[in-house]
């Protein structure tokens, strides 16, 4: 992994069933400016809470996470044990307290077991020396069926650096924020004002896009480190380097994002739905997650039913402007909607096999304005129902 | 059926798969003061658009409703159908077509199968000599697995009269609106300006306090009809015989809107949420509404799992003003959290017995305020998926 300057760690410490990686360690070798970005839940996890304070300084070296366990609603013990892993790393590292940030997921309302992370922390620590982040997007899963991982190679004023990032996603995927676990690094000098503002944007324009089911958590997290040891002249806002990092960083983030919906939890469709033609932006974001987020909607897709009327309903209750009467609506590139009613002929049939695909777009336009936005969303499965009923157990 | 000058019909039509009452007749014997609540939903049906023109006049003296097809989407075309099937009722019971609704409920999109529709009426008008309210509440059942009916017999001035309304639900309920079709018949004799506000407030009270799967529907009405053949002096606002019809009518639409919940699709539990102690009222519903959203709560609700995390994560994100650190929880009479945590104990397994009755209550206190909201909800189970995935086929 040559993401310079970084170095990664994930061991079993028995927070989740044997047998499994749940605790990881990203550590890079100098402080690395950051950025963060968290849930908007007002039940925060007791390590959102501390990020949020920490992440104000703009500094990060290592970020501890583990899986199996969310520290929510565990109150001042909770934050207690929050604190107490920060200073476990901290001084495994040799570095200071504050520039640890620390993550959790997995239920909600059981303290972690301490005991087991004390233990685990030094073989953590050690396992800096062999580790890679590959191993980190493993040990964060949890009703994950696959690790999510990506990576550019791009140049700032010839000098070549690494964006790499991992996220973990499944249940409770939903804006507003990151709304998941997403950790980014990268070796690029980057300013921190800018870094800060553009992290932000590019979370909005990937994580805050998708929905698996409608539930915002109470710990998701988005952390971004640049540590500077690409060697490159610190990339500052307004530069022609400026935009290539946001377009890099932007598609890394994009790309998890997207991963996080084909690894829904249950899932066995990948559905954009596009809204265009919208009376403004806020308009096609309203109507395109009304749409996303539609139980009778994500039945139907996983029953492979082009029922496009309980698209339109959906779409006609968002709080969107609607004029029934223009709406167009399209599954692929089949026409199954024009002014508001069936286009009829072998529309019924050829919709129905754009359904079958495991990958397809829904797209809306509503014939009123210029405001588009495209959502990324899954199906409702009786896995989904069957996961989530036995999540605990 | 008690209810003085009101006669029903119920016929097959072959709207829907042979063998299925799904065409319904109310008919009054004379016209009725009238008020409906319909649906809020950009994209409404054609029948509700007709709907809400007709009720301004505040009468009524037929209500013809089918099952089998929403009439929705259906553009010009629908709007004709319609119309037409309101004219040929009005013609065969030799009535204003003015004082005729038309309501219909099943799959959108398609249009009506008019040939069906005119052979139907003419045995639809004669079944009135013959038909009970009990036929009309099957002939508009969908997906519903019992017919929803509820009677109250009160007095107004010593003069007895009757509330007597039916409902179908199953899928697509949610607030705001009626998110249904309900039809109430009374042979009181009520003010107009009176009954249409308190008719209003009844349903928010009753049909608007309750989720299946939050979805609005394009064709949910509610509609009531007031004929005062009873011979009672008029009901006005203000006396005490208001207050007792006010009082009989909201029992009535409560205990219909618990039967739909009851009979939401493929439910297994019937789950009261109440929250207490929120910064004011609005605060309240808005978290009991996220609660009872929630899929995550919902499928653990259906695998009888005590995850009050979920519940706790449900409003945090709801939008009301939450202190973590304060709340508390209870299923039934089990208090789970206390101050934002765990009570720990023997909660979680007495918490557990509560989750395997296939009724109870989560209770939330913010502990902020005054604020109080309760609404009814069912689980997210197997079956919803499996209804909802193979619907039109």
């Amino acid at each position: 992994m040559p993401v310079k300057g970084f170095k990664f760690s994930a061991v079993e410490a028995a927070v989740k069933k044997p047998g499994r990686l749940d605790l990881g360690l990203i550590f890079s070798e100098v402080p690395a400016v950051a950025a963060g970005v968290f849930t908007t839940n007002k039940v925060k996890a007791a390590p959102v809470v501390l990020g949020i304070e920490r992440i104000k300084d703009g500094l990060c070296q290592a970020i501890v996470v583990n899986s199996g366990n969310a520290n929510a609603c565990t109150g001042i013990r909770g934050m207690d044990d929050a604190r107490e892993t920060s200073r476990l790393v901290a001084e495994g590292l040799g570095i200071a307290d504050e520039v640890v940030q620390v993550a959790s997921t997995g239920v909600i309302g059981q303290v972690l077991p301490m005991e087991r992370l004390r233990a685990a922390v030094p073989k953590l620590v050690e396992g800096l020396e062999s580790g890679s982040l590959d191993g980190v997007s493993r040990a964060i899963m949890t009703t994950d069926t696959f690790a999510k991982m990506e990576i550019r190679q791009c140049e700032a004023a010839g000098v070549p650096y690494t964006i790499a990032g991992i996220a973990k996603g499944a249940g409770m995927i939903m804006p507003n924020m990151a709304t998941m676990l997403a950790f980014i690094v990268t070796d690029a000098a980057v300013e921190q004002s800018w870094l800060k503002k553009v992290f932000s944007e590019s979370n909005d324009a990937s994580f805050n896009i998708i929905s698996v089911d409608g539930d915002t958590s109470t710990n998701d997290t988005s952390l971004i480190l640049a540590n500077g040891m690409a060697g490159n002249p610190t990339i500052r806002e307004g530069t022609g380097d400026a935009e290539t990092f946001r377009s890099q960083l932007q598609a890394v983030l994009l790309a998890l994002a997207q991963q996080i919906v084909r690894d829904g939890e249950g899932a066995t469709k990948f559905v954009e739905i596009s809204i265009k033609g919208a009376q403004s932006v806020a308009d096609a974001k309203k109507a395109a997650m009304a749409v996303a987020n539609s139980s009778l909607v994500k039945t139907a897709f996983f029953g492979q039913d082009a029922n496009w009327g309980r698209i339109l309903a959906a779409v006609g209750y968002s709080g969107a402007e609607v004029d029934a009467d223009r709406i167009e609506l399209f599954f692929d590139d089949v026409q199954m909607v024009r002014n508001g009613v069936f286009t009829g002929g072998n529309a019924e049939e050829k919709g129905s096999e754009v359904l079958k695909r495991k990958e397809f777009a829904v797209t809306v336009d509503l014939k009123l304005g210029q405001g588009e936005a495209t959502v990324y969303t899954s199906d409702l499965s009786y896995e989904y129902v069957k996961i989530n009923a036995d999540y605990r157990t």
